[in-house]
C-alpha cells in the first residue's frame, strides 16, 4: 500500500494525461478550466486509498478516481449556476467567466466525461461499480434539490438537515470508497462498512464544514460568517432553531435581512444566540460521535493493521486532527 | 422480427414500467413530464429495429432504447434553456413551467438515469455498448456548442453546417443503430454499415425538418417560415449565402431584424432569394442524395431481406416517402 501523497501524485499525474479535445473550445475549455482548479481531490484519494487496503494494481482504480473527481466537479460547475455563485476556489467560476449556456453545456459535457472515463475500467465488476455510482450520482442530485428546497422552507428539522447532507455529500464519498473497495477485491460485508465509513466521515466532514464557518479555525484560514450572512440553513442554523424559544428563533430568521446591521453586528447577533444555546458544542459532540462511528467500521475489516492505519490517518488529517 | 408498431408499444410499455422515484418532487416530477411529452420516439424505435436485425431476443435492448430516448429528451430539455425556448411539443418547457434551476437540475439527474437504464443491460458487449454511447452522447453536447458558436458568426459554411448537424442530431440516430446492432450480435463491418446508415439517415432527416420549415407540408401542419424570422443559419440559409451575391447576402442578413416589415413579408423576402437561388431543389437534391446513401448501406448487409425491408420501410416513412 502506498502513502496518500503517492496516491495523490498518481491521481493527479493520470489525470494530466487524459487528454480533453481541443474543439469546440467553448466546450472544453471550461472543463480543463475546472478540473484545474485544485481541491483536495479528497474522493479520488479515499477511492484509491481504499482500493490499496485490498490490492496493489492501484492503475486498475485510477478511471474510476478520475471519474469520481470530474463527477464532483461537474456538480460544482453546476451548483455555481443555480447558487449564482461567482467565486469557486478563489476564482471566476465557469458561469460567471463563459456565461450560463457555455455553463450548463460544459457541465453536461463533464459528466457524460466522467462515465467515459468510467468506462475505461476493465474489470469483472464493472457492473456494480456503474450500479454504484449511478445511484451515488441520482443520490447527489436529489440533495441538491432537497438544499433548494430547503431556501424556499421556513422550518428544516435537524433529521431533515442531516438526510441533506447525506445526499449532497456523504453518498459521493461513501460511492468513491465502495467503488475502491469493489475494483480492490473486497467481500459484500466489508462493502457496506466501507459504506458506512464513507457515509459517517461525510457528515463528519460537512458538519465541520458548517461549524469551521461560524467559528472558524486561524490555521485553516477560513473566512468566518459567511453562512450566517447568507441565512443558510446550516447544521448550526437548524439546530439553534429546534432548541430556540420563540423571540430567538425571530433572531436567526431575520437577522440576515435586516439592512440597518452591518455584517459584523448580523454575525455577533446570530452568534449569541447559538452561544446561549450551546450549538457549537452540540455541534462538535455531533461531529465526534461522526467520526467514532465512521472510524468503528474501519475496525471491522479483515485488513491487515497498518493498511487501515494509513486510511485512518488520512481521515484524521481530513478532520485536522493529529495522528 | 415484429413490425415497427410493435416495437414502438414494447418501448412505451417499458419506460412505463420503470417508475421514478416520488421524492424529491421537483427533482422527478419535471423528468416525467419530459418523458411523457410524446414525439416519434425515433432513436429507440430504430435502435429496436436494427437489433432485430440481427436478434429475436427484444427483452436485451429495451433497456438501451429506454437510455437513449431518455438521453434525447434530456438534451432537449437543457437546450430549450438555452435557446430560452418556452414551448417543446405544443407543451410548456421545463424552464417554463418550473424555472431554470429545476430545469438545470432534473435535467441532470435524466442524463445519470439515462446511465442507469443502460447499465441494466445484461450482455457481454456492454462495455463497447458504453463506449459507442458516451462518445455519442460528447458529440451530441458538441453539436449543440458548434450551433451557439454558429449564432454568433457572420460566416457558416456548408460544410460546417453539415458538420454540426451530423455532431448535434445524426450521431444520436448513428449511435442508437449501433447500439441496437451491437446488442443484436452484428459483426464489426455490419456496425460500420449501420452507422453510416444512421448518420446519413439523420442528415436526411434534418435538411428535411429545415426544408419543412420554409417550404411546408400541408399534410404535416408544419408552421412555415419560423427559422426565417429567427434569422437561423438552416441548410436552406447557409446554402443561399454561398451562392448569393453581395446584395442577396445583405438581404438574408438582415431582413429578420427590420422592424419594419411583417412577419409575412420578412418570410416573402426571404424566400424570394432562395428562389432565386434554387435553394429549395438545391436542399432536395442534398436530401435526396443522403437518403440513397443511407438505404445503399442496408443492401451490404448479410441478413434476409425481409428484416432489412422492415427498417427500410420504417426510414421511408420517416421521410414521408411511400413504401
Amino acid at each position: 500500500m502506498l502513502t496518500q501523497e503517492k496516491y495523490l501524485d498518481l491521481f493527479e499525474n493520470y489525470l494530466a494525461q487524459t487528454e480533453l479535445p481541443a474543439e469546440p473550445e467553448l466546450l472544453y475549455t471550461p472543463i480543463a478550466y475546472s478540473l484545474s482548479g485544485g481541491g483536495k481531490r479528497l474522493r479520488p484519494v479515499l477511492l484509491l486509498l481504499t482500493h490499496g487496503l485490498f490490492s496493489e494494481s492501484v492503475h486498475e482504480a485510477l478511471p474510476a478516481a478520475a471519474a469520481v473527481e470530474v463527477f464532483h466537479n461537474f456538480t460544482l460547475l453546476h451548483d455555481d449556476i443555480m447558487d449564482n455563485a461567482s467565486l469557486r476556489r478563489g476564482k471566476p467560476s465557469v458561469h460567471a467567466k463563459w456565461g450560463q449556456n457555455v455553463a450548463i453545456l460544459s457541465g453536461d459535457a463533464m459528466m457524460i466525461y466522467a462515465y467515459k472515463l468510467l468506462s475505461r475500467i476493465q474489470h469483472p465488476r464493472l457492473q456494480e461499480v456503474l450500479t454504484v455510482f449511478n445511484q451515488t450520482a441520482l443520490e447527489v442530485c436529489e440533495g441538491q434539490q432537497y438544499d433548494m428546497d430547503f431556501e424556499q422552507k421556513q422550518k428544516v428539522s435537524v433529521v431533515e438537515y442531516m438526510r441533506m447532507i447525506e445526499l449532497k455529500t456523504s453518498v459521493l464519498l461513501a460511492g468513491s470508497v465502495v467503488i475502491g473497495a469493489l475494483l480492490g477485491g473486497a467481500s459484500e460485508e466489508e462493502c457496506r462498512a466501507l459504506r458506512r465509513f464513507g457515509v459517517e466521515l461525510g457528515l463528519a466532514f460537512q458538519l465541520q464544514d458548517d461549524l469551521l464557518d461560524s467559528y472558524g479555525d486561524q490555521e485553516l484560514g477560513k473566512a468566518i460568517g459567511g453562512d450566517i450572512l447568507e441565512g443558510k440553513k446550516t447544521y448550526l442554523m437548524v439546530t439553534a432553531m429546534s432548541h430556540g424559544d420563540e423571540s430567538q428563533r425571530e433572531i436567526l430568521r431575520k437577522t440576515h435581512l435586516d439592512a440597518t446591521l452591518s455584517d459584523q453586528e448580523k454575525i455577533a447577533r446570530v452568534k449569541a444566540v447559538y452561544d446561549a444555546l450551546d450549538v457549537k458544542r452540540l455541534t462538535e459532540q455531533q461531529i465526534g460521535l461522526r467520526f467514532e462511528r465512521a472510524l468503528a467500521q474501519l475496525d471491522t475489516l479483515s485488513v491487515p493493521a497498518e493498511r487501515v492505519q494509513v486510511l485512518r490517518d488520512y481521515a484524521m488529517s481530513l478532520m485536522g486532527r493529529k495522528k
